[in-house]
């Protein structure tokens, strides 16, 4: 007999072909597409993503799904079915082709207002984008203030209120330990020895590496791009992306390593559920801290490069030159800096702190637009100790805001958090913590597999972290991580 | 105003979009996508081709083609959109389906019979779709014989006794020819140079001939692949694929001047036409005639290697060892082979004439399914004087029959008819053979651009043709340049 729940997922499996038909479209925009064929290939991912938005919010699907509630079939799987069907239903079609012609003159806006540091060519795009994001707000509906709908959509859970308590008593323990990494680090005179490092050779290592951490090259590749990025394309194609910089071969490597770090993630989420929650990753908070994880705490870790190095040094032979401890202390070099995608580990969540205070005030009404760059110096003053030269290494930095994503910069630090809880409470089991100090990573990956992976998205991000160690979210594992790595 | 007509534009123009996307879908498949990924990607190539079916075949289209033709705008791609729309129309749903379904079963029986040379295992997958071929011909109608109505298909106003007619005064002839040149060869020792030629020196010099040729790679790119093919993906955006032997560096550059004359002929067709007749390729046969003209009439050519003998062993160093005559001597090698793809130009077409008696014979049902291997020996023995060593090196070596592409085999030859033909159309004007004299193709191009491209797919292959060179296809243009090459 078929079940409503059995049509649910079919209707769900042919949604998902749609959307990740969207993502090949996506990709391969990002990679291969030669210039002129830009104004075609958008209206090809148009079509696709108005297409499976118009399957996820049919009314079959309502039906479909009420029925499953109705026979009460998978209840937990189905009230988050519930949720993302109530949200994506809420919005009027509308208001989501408003939305995407306002991201869309945004991002072009922003990236020549950016070119010439002129917040003011921006701020009206801002204005509007902010309006439409309040509009959602309202349709979506929050309890304590429009922002909290917003971070939901990203972080299942989260709040304003929760993001700012948390943040709130981390700054002045970041501030200091940042202050004091960066001291630490101007005493210490740390390079890589110079280029070049040949591309061929570097996609030949980080394939290597890659490989070496679980990540399965038939169900997947790496490919190059301006952005580095990770996407799925279907249940066992996940497309990793990076850059190469001649004269650093760690650049490429880290970002493969954080890329692969997501892509892990994707391999690891259950192939036959792909396009249900029970398939999908729990949000960005909990994907952003597989990358972490990998780039941060395995790939800059002292054991991983007692492997590594030498291998390297057979890809780049003037790596030879170099001692493992000057390795080590170059690539934990920290050091103030403007712009958030060039900071390291010491100083980055300071960057985010930032971020979400005034976009916190900005969605609130509390600040405006236009002063913004005001707002972004001063509090860059204080948690810096330094003031951007320009809007374009300040408030014009992050393309975020300019696609309309506000509610999505606390998740990156709430990545850092989560990584770190996670690789300490893995790393406290004894075969964890002795394979990772040679190098094989193949227990930590089946812990995180069990534990985060497989789990899909159907717990909330919070139940996924305290059921996987034993605690609720906290940023005490984070910041003992850091001190010990920095001081 | 909006007419009818601009409402069928806008229909055609979503069918575009959507067909499009499938290409890029089909596209991936061939050159990136990892190996676990193929039965995901099939199900979304699937969705798409439905849909851009569906689209192109609904009760909307036919309304809105309907009222065009009542209006009375472009009667003539009314005209051609007309005949496209019932040829889809009369086809029901189920019967695609089926023809699908057998068409991908066929394409693995044939692969797995083909590695073990076992036609029986293929023939009942070739009976099914020789069946569903006769029942499409039936709903098609045709005016002497099913084989009509499918080579309609590919080649729009051919007919199997039109075929049957040029093909039976060709045989004689191109047999006689086909012998003497392989003599000739047999009594000349012209071998290139000893490999290895490096895969990045033979793409940077493939890349560098391609573009001197006109290909326009902001509109294109190249990528790997096992099966070379030329594909669109929108109307700016046309990828050549090629694939490399290290131990000849001609092999990957005739494919790529091959595919890259289908490319610009794709790059060429009016673009704001694109998903419309008049943006569309006349057929197959004008279609191959662009891809043989530039990869034979063009690559193989004295003065084209007068230019490239010199940069290609730039790129090369061996090259410098040879002389231009024995180049020239080597790439005109002709000789007797079992297998068409492996064929040389002077005795390709007999491969075609072969295959075309065979298919005809099989649909009008006069050759049974389990005769064929031992008519394809027979028919071969007596063009090549030689006997097949086994199927798979005969009547299984081509995929074509087993994805149900009966009436496709006769635009090879047609192609290498019409491009002989519009080659010495164009190179009887001097300014045109001045400039191909010195290499330089941009006259030749604007020629073709011109009488070719510009005109899609309202007029006839046949109507092409004629106005393009003044007489009516034949195949004496073809005949003759094989003669002053060969002999």
């Amino acid at each position: 007999m078929t079940t409503a729940f059995d049509l649910l997922r079919t209707l769900a499996r042919e949604r998902a072909v749609v959307a990740s038909a969207a993502s090949v479209i996506g990709w391969d925009q990002e990679t291969y597409l030669p210039d002129d064929g830009h104004s075609w290939r958008a209206d090809q991912l148009a079509w696709l993503s108005e297409k499976a938005h118009e399957l996820g919010t049919s009314a079959a699907w309502g039906d479909a799904l009420a029925a499953t509630e109705a026979e009460g079939s998978a209840p937990a799987l189905a009230a988050a079915m519930r949720r993302e069907f109530d949200r994506a239903t809420k919005l009027p079609g509308e208001l989501v082709a408003r939305e995407a012609v306002a991201s869309s003159l945004g991002k072009q806006a922003w990236a020549a207002a950016r070119k010439t540091s002129d917040f003011a060519a921006f701020a009206p795009h801002l204005e509007a984008l902010l309006a439409i994001a309040r509009e959602k707000a309202e349709r979506w509906g929050y309890s304590a203030e429009p922002y909290d709908a917003l971070v939901d959509a990203y972080e299942r859970g989260a709040t304003a209120a929760g993001i700012a308590t948390l943040f709130d008593a981390l700054q002045p323990r970041l501030r200091d330990l940042a202050a004091a990494a960066v001291e630490r680090s101007n005493n210490r005179d740390a390079k890589l020895p110079a280029g070049p490092y040949p591309i061929a050779a570097q996609q030949a290592f980080n394939a290597e590496v890659a490989a070496s951490l679980g990540f399965d090259f038939k169900a997947g590749r790496i490919d190059t791009t301006t952005h580095p990025f990770c996407t799925t394309l279907g249940p066992r194609d996940v497309r990793l992306t990076t850059r190469y910089d001649e004269g650093d071969f760690t650049s490429s490597l880290f970002g493969v390593m954080h890329e692969a770090g997501h892509g892990l993630y994707e391999q690891g989420l259950p192939d036959a559920e792909f396009g249900l929650p029970s398939g999908d990753a729990a949000s960005l908070g909990i994907h952003e801290s597989q990358s972490r994880l990998w780039e941060n705490h395995v790939g800059r870790s002292r054991p991983f490069w007692e492997k590594w190095l030498p291998v390297a040094a057979k890809h780049f032979p003037q790596l030879a030159a170099i001692t493992l401890d000057d390795f080590l202390a170059a690539i934990h070099r920290a050091e103030f800096s403007y712009v958030r995608v060039e900071a390291d580990e010491a100083t980055y969540d300071l960057h985010i702190l930032l971020r979400f205070g005034l976009e916190r005030r900005l969605v609130s009404g509390e600040l405006s637009v236009k002063d913004v760059p005001a707002a972004w110096n001063e509090s860059f003053r204080d948690l810096f100790g330094m003031t951007p030269p320009d809007d374009a290494r300040g408030c014009l930095q992050d393309i975020h805001w300019s696609m309309g994503g506000l509610g999505y910069f606390p998740t990156y630090t709430l990545g850092n958090l989560n990584a770190a809880q996670l690789f300490a409470a893995a790393t406290s089991r004894p075969e964890i913590a002795t394979a990772n100090s040679k190098a094989d990573y193949a227990p930590l990956l089946g812990w995180l597999r069990e534990h985060v992976h497989a789990r899909g998205a159907v717990p909330t991000p919070a139940e996924i972290i305290e059921a996987a160690t034993g605690s609720p979210p906290s940023p005490e594992a984070h910041l003992a991580h850091l001190k010990s790595r920095y001081l």
